[in-house]
Formats: C-alpha cells, structure tokens, sequence
C-alpha cells in the first residue's frame, strides 16, 4: 500500500516549509526567496518587490455577504498590504481568476469595478491575467509587484533585542465582522424573513469587508526618516504574526496585553458576544494592519502618530516571546492562527 | 429583474476585452499591458516581461492520466512559453495552489517534484506562492517572471505585409495525445479490466504531458542576430494564434497547407482516427512552439534550421487571413480555438 500523509497534519506553515526543503536558488539577481511577506529581485540598482495570493470562494469568502466590488477591492488590498510589509511601493498587480457559469457578466464587472477602484487608490496597473472556468466556486490569484530602494527593504528578520514593537491601526475588528456575518448568515438561513441587523456595527463589518492597506504607514516610515527592523503585515492574527518576527529574527518578546490597540466599537461587540477583545486581535485574522519593530531612538519619531502603538518591546532568544496580560501575569504566546487544511 | 448575461456568449477574448475595456495605465513604467503573451515593466535600463496562468483540475488538466510529476512541470513550463513568446528569458515564478483534502502529501511531493525539475531545466527561482484549500479539485495559479534588453522584446503587433510566418517544431500533436488519452480513459471507465494501449504512441503521448517551452528558438535568434518583427506560443491552435498577430499587426497572411509541420507519428494517429492532421494542427492546442514572422531578408539564417519551417507570409490587411489547402484551394482562416467557457 502506497504511503498516504493528510495534509491538515502538517499547517500551513509546516507544508510550506516542507514543500521547499529542495528549493534551489540560481539566479543571482533573487535576494529573497520563499518565506517573508514577499520576494526581492534585484534589478539593476532598484529592487523588485513580489508576492501573490489566492482566494477561494467558501474557504476565504462568502458570496452570501460579500457584495462583489468589495471582493475585487479586498483581494488587490490583501495583496498590496504584503508589499507594504517589506517597507515597498507597490506598481503593478496580475489577476487570473476561474468561475462557474454561475457568476453572469454582470456580477464579474462588479468584480472589476472593485478591483479598478483599488487600483485607482493605490496607483498600481494591472497588466496581465487568466480568466477561466472552475468546477465549483470563484477562484482569484493575484500577484502583485512593487520596488523599493535596496537599503529600504524591510523582511521578517531584522529583528534585534530591545527593538520596540509597534502596530498600526487597531486589531480584531475583521474577525469581529466576520463573526457578525456569520451570525446573520445563519439566522438568514433559518428564518430567510428577518433582515439582517448590522446597525451600528459599520466599523466591524466595513473591516472584514472593505480593508486597506496601509500605504500611509509607509509613507510616514520615508517622511519620518524611520527605517523598521523587521516588518509583517497582519494577516493571520498577531500572535501568529510575532512568533513570525520572532522565529525569523531569533529573538523574543513582551507584549502587553493593555497596549494592544482595540478599537471602541469592536470592544462593544466583543462584550457582547462575551469573547474577550484581546482574544480577536491575537487570534483573529486579516486586519491588514502592519506589525513592526524599530530602534528605541527611533521612539521619539513616532510617539505623535496616533496611527501606531507601541505594544512591546524584543528581547534575547531564551526569552521566548511572552505575553504580559492586564492583570499582570506573563505567558507564552502561542499562535492560534488560522490553518486553512484543517476542517472547520 | 436584474439583467444576466451569460459569460459564454463572449468568448474568453471578448470577455478579455469587455473586462479590460476601462483599464487604466498609471504607472510610467508600464510599456505593455494586457493584450500579448506577457505584459512589459521598463526597469531602469532592462525591461521586466510577466505573465500568468491558471490550471483547473477536469478543465485543463485530467489527474486520472496526468501524473502529478508532469503536471507540475508543464505548469512552469506553459507559463515559461508565454515568457519566450516575448523573446525574453525566464528567470523567476511564484505558485499558488488550491488543493481539496483528497491530494495527499506524497502526491503533492511529486507535483513539486516536477515544478522543482522545470525550474532546473530553464534556470528559474520558485520565489514565492500560496497554498490553501479548494472546494473541489486542484487549482493551479503561476506567475513567471523574465528579462529581455529594451530592443529585444518582440509583440504580437510587429509584423508587416511581406513577412514570412514561420513556426518552431511541429503541430497538433497535443491534441492527438489527448484524443488518445481520452480514448484510453473512457474504454478503461467501460471497462476497468482492459490495460490502456499507448504502444508506439509515445510521441503524441509526450507531447500532451510533457511539454517544452522553446528555450533554444529564443536562442537560436540571439545567436543568429534575429529579431522577429513578431511572435506568439502556439496554446489555442495554429489558426488562432495567426488570426492574433493579423489582428493585432493589422496585416492579412496567406498560410500554405502543405507547409504546417505535422510530426509522422501525429499523421499516423490521425489517420487512424480517420482526422484531417491538418485540423489538428489548425485547432488543437497546447503545441507550445513559437510562432513568429520575421523580415524576408533574414530567411537565409533561418534555412538551415530544421527546427524552423516557413508556413507562409503576411499580406496586407485588405486581404485578410487565408489558408491555401494542398489542393490549391485558398479559403478564410477561421479560429476554431477553444472556448473554456462554453459547455463542452
């Protein structure tokens, strides 16, 4: 009998790593490869920033409540927040995408006018695509291109002991949405009379519908004169994120629970529900904000920018990334990321 | 009632162009966006080529007879041919794969077996990409990546009445091993006691699974001082890809029967299935050779290669696209392509 190993047995991250145990390097113009938020080429003085992304209907959206401008908007921000987070300028993005008949002509220009409005927003072009049939869902792989300056590339592993840790924006609010429309979806499902009720809760639904990216955090990195010693955007969850800058840049951490920023209306909600807020923003994914460490003497910088929080700070390897909560007891921080091979 | 139109009654160039019809260029690096092989970055000197696929399991590729080693390698290698179409040289790819819990871990070993050995082949990095789940089947998404000198890149829309139209290798072939291996998977779903007969069809079997990208004619050129005023990879069918560089050169061509390049194994095969190897040529896909037009004086460099037949030669617009059959017949080409999205 042939051997036979599930996949779901190995995460995301573990069959990453597994798949490109073997992966060989020959063109010397390739200065990062697999394994950061994207890759680097260089090219001739400036260096070209890659990343590509995959969305798959029922696995990363729902057509139930997703109108499909925002989804044509969200799948080039998700993939341009990934050029951001090597401190870079994205350019140019690729779209292929694969659909049922079931999706008309009409509803696919809503696609485009979302991705046409992303692209008008963030001035990149696209250039270049696929379009074809699937046997079951939308699919939409985007690559997106971007440049920087070589000694302004930011990856995951510059990361040094004492390095504060900063966060953009707030955390949580996407898988707080999310949650919402899962709600309604379901009580949609039971009883199709009741209208759904997101009243007074824009701010969630509007950050698991409608993210940006966060150009403007980058360009106050080049204003300010702040170069970021490690930089992620925050995708899967921030604990998943700093044990990604920790692993990458062999260090450890303390974060503070109290510092970790949680927007008003996404604490409401929580309550709520009765989930704990910190809980959505360690665990709950796609907030697209970016995770970041800088110098301490950078700290004066950035204080006045109501943008970014400082949630802690890098410490020694032996150290572990840790967690201090409001109470004041210390964990471990373990990544309670989303595995998307493991049934849900 | 809101309006429905369905998407196969575009076509997928109609649905390209309706799609793409308010695209904008912003980026000043843009030289080529939609509409060829692969779009154009200027980057400082050298200029980017890029360009990217999609393949749906039961739409382009068939896991009861494509094993996952060979599918992974004609994946890069189809992207890789978009590349060379461009006279530019591959030099890096990003995948993305969907894949349902039915694809185990060892099956996936050898799907990247084979994107790991077309990547040796052609001496390109694998970059970056994405894993996650699909909801049904095994979806494929490459990006590839290359360079060419700013007076190397060769469009669609280049040629000029008087050209000659040459293509590299031989036609059709593809298309008879599919036929075949179609034939063989339904006599074996009939009945699963009767071992497929593939005997003596290696070539054609060959030529469906195990693709090439035509590195050496990009070569061939550089090294024999050539630059087609125009070319394209043969992935629809000869007719398509002639009617391609017609319209997008705004010439016409006459196109010689008995001048398309049909390997005897093929003929063979076709006769034996009581086909036209001619139609197959015209309309069967997934050949991968170049086809190209180049200045009459060049012929002689070129006549001495045996990988390289002159087919016919490009007239003017006015007269439009014609084949003369080997009985002396001339008759309007027409595309008889393949249509991903109409119901097969």
């Amino acid at each position: 009998m042939e051997d036979r190993t599930e996949i779901a047995t190995l995460g995301e991250f573990g069959l990453i790593d597994h798949l490109t145990r073997n992966n060989e390097i020959r063109q010397a113009s390739t200065i990062l490869g697999i394994g950061d938020d994207a890759a680097v080429i260089d090219q001739f003085g400036k260096q070209t920033v890659i990343t590509t992304d995959m969305l798959v209907e029922n696995i990363h959206f729902d057509l139930m409540y997703t109108p499909l401008k925002h989804l044509g908007y969200k799948s080039v921000v998700v993939n341009l927040s990934d050029i951001y987070a090597m401190n870079a300028t994205p350019t140019h993005i690729t779209l292929s995408i694969a659909l049922s008949n079931r999706v008309s002509l009409e509803a696919l220009n809503d696609f485009y006018e979302g991705v046409y409005a992303a692209c008008e927003k963030y001035n990149v072009d696209l250039i270049g695509g696929d379009t074809t049939t699937s046997q079951k869902g939308f699919i939409i792989s985007i690559t997106a291109i971007g440049e920087a300056n070589i000694d302004k590339i930011v990856k995951r592993s510059g990361a040094k002991s004492g390095d504060l840790l900063c966060v953009s924006g707030f955390l949580g609010g996407a898988f707080l949405g999310l949650t919402l429309l899962e709600r309604e979806k379901k009580i949609y499902l039971e009883n199709p009379g009741i209208q759904p009720d997101l009243e007074n809760e824009d701010y969630i639904v509007g950050r698991v519908l409608k993210p940006e990216a966060r150009k403007d955090i980058v360009e106050f990195f080049e204003h300010a004169g702040i170069l970021p010693t490690s930089m992620i955007d925050v995708s899967d969850g921030l604990s998943s994120e700093i044990l990604h800058i920790c692993k990458q840049s062999m260090v450890g951490c303390k974060l503070y629970e109290e510092k970790i920023p949680i927007h008003d209306q996404a604490k409401q909600f929580a309550y709520k529900l009765e989930i704990d807020p910190t809980a959505c923003a360690l665990s709950g994914g796609e907030d697209y904000e970016l995770l970041f460490t800088i110098h301490q003497s950078d700290h004066e910088k950035i204080v006045l920018n109501e943008q970014i929080s400082v949630i802690g700070y890098m410490t020694d390897f032996e150290e572990a990334p840790h967690i201090v909560t409001k109470g004041g007891n210390t964990h471990k921080l373990t990544a309670q990321g989303w595995n998307p091979f493991q049934e849900q």
